[in-house]
């Protein structure tokens, strides 16, 4: 979506940011778009993976794509710069109570983030327990730190609740996730 | 694809990385793979961006998307992180002999670029002259800095042979486009 410059934008801000996120992921959405019209840091979802079979010409502008499938990821959803650091993160919603299941998350997905942090890279999880409208940042190290110790197929909420940082829902942006890196993590400019 | 680890994998290193790849596209497909099976670098293409409105299920654990388009992207393809700094850039080819038309990048993508250099990324752009089979590096900065003080709609081929720097075919990695970004950036580890 464009909008044009000046009052609509404006009024798109003070509507759309508060009003618009209900899912975890339009949640973010909202608030990169946030952080990108305020030029504070540039991070986007990237497009789910497909394979493209067939793709029809209906006319000599248009392409439309008639059979694909989708693919299993190779590395997480998110990714961009925040303050000269390369920022990487994956964003799961849970209906469960007690725990999240790490089937959630493909091995691929865990390997990737592993790497990035590797690399000097900020990686971590946001996880949403949507009974309880909870929203977690892990840090990659609190994240490691439970699976490289556990062999547990989840992650118990409790754990969430004693080392993971809730990200609080405010109006604009939406979820403030990267107030939380600053916090965590040594960022100098 | 996926190899099994051993043998299997040496065996792809040697014959794929030297033979498979053909398109600009391919070749970087093939080093970044390198780069990644080295721990050198994470490096990947982004999925083409696409709008879904049909999916099919032909059976419980299948979804074929039916009818989907191609959207403009606002990013550029190609972005990760190489010895902790965030690299973003775009690569492209053109049949053209005496300049690169702009019009080959979409203006979000160039706006996109400037804004990872303010933000202390590594912005750049690729550029594959087929007729010469030439590949170029061109920093953000020489890329801004004739875009910004011309009102040209391409780039001359002369200025990619002056102001670029020309990235050698190789056998492995194929197009070894990070040695020419540690000895054009200042890459402190």
């Amino acid at each position: 979506m464009r909008y044009p410059n000046g009052i609509q934008k404006e009024y798109r801000s003070i509507t759309n940011y508060a009003n618009r996120g209900m899912t975890l992921e339009e949640d973010l959405n909202v608030t990169n778009e946030y952080y990108r019209d305020r030029n504070i840091a540039i991070i986007y979802k990237k497009p789910t993976p497909i394979t493209i079979y067939k793709v029809d010409y209906p006319s000599r502008k248009e392409a439309v794509i008639r059979e694909a499938r989708f693919k299993i990821p190779s590395t997480t959803d998110y990714n961009g710069i925040f303050k000269g650091k390369y920022i990487d993160f994956e964003a799961k919603e849970t209906a469960h109570k007690t725990s999240f299941p790490l089937s959630n998350i493909h091995a691929h997905q865990i390997e990737h983030l592993r790497k990035i942090i590797q690399h000097g890279g900020i990686g971590f999880l946001i996880v949403r327990f949507t009974s309880f409208q909870e929203t977690y940042l892990l840090t990659g190290k609190d994240f490691f730190n439970f699976i490289d110790q556990q062999t547990r197929k989840s992650i118990p909420y409790s754990y969430f609740k004693e080392v993971g940082k809730k990200i609080p829902i405010g109006l604009s942006p939406r979820l403030d996730y990267l107030k939380l890196i600053e916090v965590n993590y040594e960022i100098k400019e």
